[in-house]
């Protein structure tokens, strides 16, 4: 594939997407030889979950077909969404958050070199930045931001200017990272749209926009920041990794609603089809690609499989043995149909997880600098509270208010707030479509 | 009063404004023997008339008292107001706004050594300054800010986001100006505590504000760009000045609607009476105070005048002779009676304006400087046109379309549009409350 075919790139950079906008410009790039360049933007607001999987399986796409990727780190748009924390704690994440994105496309055997991290702030202050934002701002009406925001600012009742805000700054960031597209979430469609329409007023280019489908939450309905359960950090244990994945709902015969179903689709086939087309000798643009991948690069696809298997699903012979499909539609047929239990594709999912975490944890656990950055990321909510408990004093309750006396409206809004979640904040506009 | 106390000082400050929010902190800056500091802005889109006397009246008054005053021309702001105008166009407005500024206070004998001029441009695109910007806008509701603007921006069908951001800009400008107080027009009053509400809110002090009345149009009910006539420019020649002023609106006996009273409380008896307060050696806080005006320093009374007048209009003896009033309210009462004539008013209010624009025109034709910047700020608009009528080939009409043809809404929309307004725009939200 270091000599693949423009036409070749091309399928490679689009396919899997939900919609492609533009894929022309792109086309013509990739004739004339040269290098498209994207971005994707995430705001290191929180802790990034095994739901970044998703956009990641498709950027190794774009690494292996030879694009230049600009991961945004948003860190500006992360401060301003939760004032509260310091800039200082953003700048914590914005360093873990590299280390993982790092760490899985090392441990997926994805080339890095044309990988480039970029902190929003390190150009989003710029004057001729916020010139271009004034400009925006004095030609966008109110209505036309609103409306480009509808699906990915929080919709709330006394909506913050900020979010008024938010599309032209994501279409100014397309100029100054100086790229031909922006990948994201289809989510993220009318945000794009607005870009086109609106960078091409201030003089610069119109870009392409590359989406993809939507992913619901691996192990919940909705992901919750109050259910620990609900969300697999990359760096979870086999063990509570099993624990969430038994927990998640996946009923049997659903196609609709199924989140352990949708990973399989979005990551788990798709880094399969990666480890098969490598061992063919389609190892992408970048020669190098696959040397410095950590561990067994072996397909998710069981001993005994017939050519072409894409997904394995093991199940003991006096159950009826294994299953092997060669695409997802083909397994999710069987699931529809009853004929894959639940319990058995948890399994499955749960091994190929297990496996995909392993060289991400042993990277965290070799390094001492991340480990550092882990603890000042995410320091332990708990320890004030720990330190408050110690001091608490015991106050004789007014008359009235003691254990025994009626509950009242007051009496309850009295309750100790939890600080836990000071933090904790996960409402951000940037694309993010793997926490939907 | 180079050894006023700070009774006097305060008192200076604070004569004959409508409104003064957080006066104390003021008197104690006073009390303390310090400098106060405060600013004004004004955005340089169009061309400075006779309605910024008001504000420059009131202005004199604070550099009198040894304030240091900070004149913000509003660049940035100026230049969002019109995009199509280029930047540079604002540039030499801004020039000319300066040598128009300190021709009046010249004229008038107001020292400037505590005078600055700061355009915008030169802090406001910084990233200190945008960050903030993006974090009030993270802080405000749209309905915060819509409110805060309502009296300031151009209320339309389909407002633009930038009417959301200017009254926090124009708080965060108090902070960055690094000064005591704000003054503007009372129209300003919800920028003003918009401003009291939120800059305690990124950490930094609250302001005071001082706020004039609004004055409305000398020459017209509302001064309108369309109607050459309704507005008088500094550098009118007599004439024009004295047929504008005898076209305006001032019904007999009718004090309500009438502009011309308007000014003469505003204007002509201030300046009246800050003359006779130098000729009683009140020369204000700076004792360089008259040394370089320009022109006869006479208050506006007549010859014979009792003592206390601060105003005289002449009336030939056969028509009962010259009026002299002690203050305006006196005035006023004698024109809501009728024994004052708006004829004579206006002869009266004639005379004194083109005496103070005297040496204002002098001045202009003095620099060669400023005549080449006024050139460049304000193009002659028919210079295109000239052109363009010179250049016009007659192309025959399409059937039903010639002279004779009906009128239809196709034939309506093909009149030629005039280019000529084109870098003419009034609708800045920074302190003008002159125009109103």
């Amino acid at each position: 594939m270091a000599t693949a075919t423009p036409e070749e790139r091309f399928h490679l950079i689009t396919r899997r997407l939900q919609e492609v906008l533009g894929g022309e410009s792109i086309k013509a790039i990739l004739e004339q030889g040269k290098t498209p360049k994207c971005y994707w933007g995430t705001a290191p607001t929180g802790r990034p979950h095994v739901g970044y999987f998703p956009p990641l399986a498709k950027i190794a796409d774009f690494l292996r077909a030879g694009v230049e990727v600009k991961i945004l780190l948003a860190d500006v748009h992360a401060f301003l969404d939760n004032l509260k924390a310091p800039f200082e704690l953003v700048a914590h994440r914005t360093k873990y958050y590299k280390f993982i994105l790092l760490a899985v496309f090392h441990s997926l055997g994805i080339p890095t070199s044309k990988l480039i991290f970029v902190e929003g702030s390190s150009y989003q202050l710029t004057s001729e930045y916020n010139m271009d934002n004034y400009k925006l701002c004095a030609t966008v009406t109110e209505h036309d931001a609103k409306k480009a925001g509808a699906e990915v600012v929080k919709q709330v009742e006394s909506p913050l200017i900020s979010g008024l805000l938010y599309p032209g700054l994501q279409a100014l960031d397309e100029q100054y990272l100086g790229v031909d597209f922006q990948f994201g979430g289809v989510d993220q469609r009318k945000i794009f749209t607005f870009a086109e329409q609106y960078l091409p007023k201030l003089g610069y280019a119109k870009r392409a926009h590359l989406m993809n489908a939507m992913v619901p939450g691996l192990a919940g309905g909705k992901m919750s920041s109050s259910d620990p359960d609900s969300k697999i950090d990359f760096l979870d244990a086999p063990d509570a990794v099993r624990r969430k994945i038994k927990k998640a709902f996946c009923e049997e015969g659903n196609i609709a609603e199924n989140g352990v179903l949708a990973f399989v689709k979005a990551v788990i086939i798709p880094i399969s089809e990666l480890r098969i087309e490598r061992a063919q000798g389609a190892t992408g643009a970048d020669p190098a690609e696959g040397e410095d991948a950590v561990g067994p690069q072996t397909p998710f696809v069981g001993a005994g499989a017939p050519p072409g298997t894409v997904f394995s699903v093991y199940r003991d012979e006096k159950f009826g043995g294994s299953s092997h499909y060669a695409s997802f539609e083909e397994m999710e047929g069987a699931f529809e149909r009853r004929e894959l239990h639940p319990k058995d594709l948890k399994a499955a999912v749960a091994d190929a997880l297990v496996s995909l975490l392993a060289p991400i944890r042993a990277a965290f656990e070799a390094s001492a600098e991340w480990q550092e950055v882990e603890k000042l990321a995410y320091p332990d909510p708990n320890a004030d509270k720990k330190k408050k408990k110690k001091e608490k004093v015991y106050h004789p309750p007014p008359p009235g208010k003691g254990r025994n006396a009626q509950p009242t409206a007051a009496a309850a809004d009295s309750a100790p707030a939890s600080g836990a979640d000071a933090v904790e904040a996960d409402t951000v506009s940037k694309a993010d479509e793997a926490a939907a």
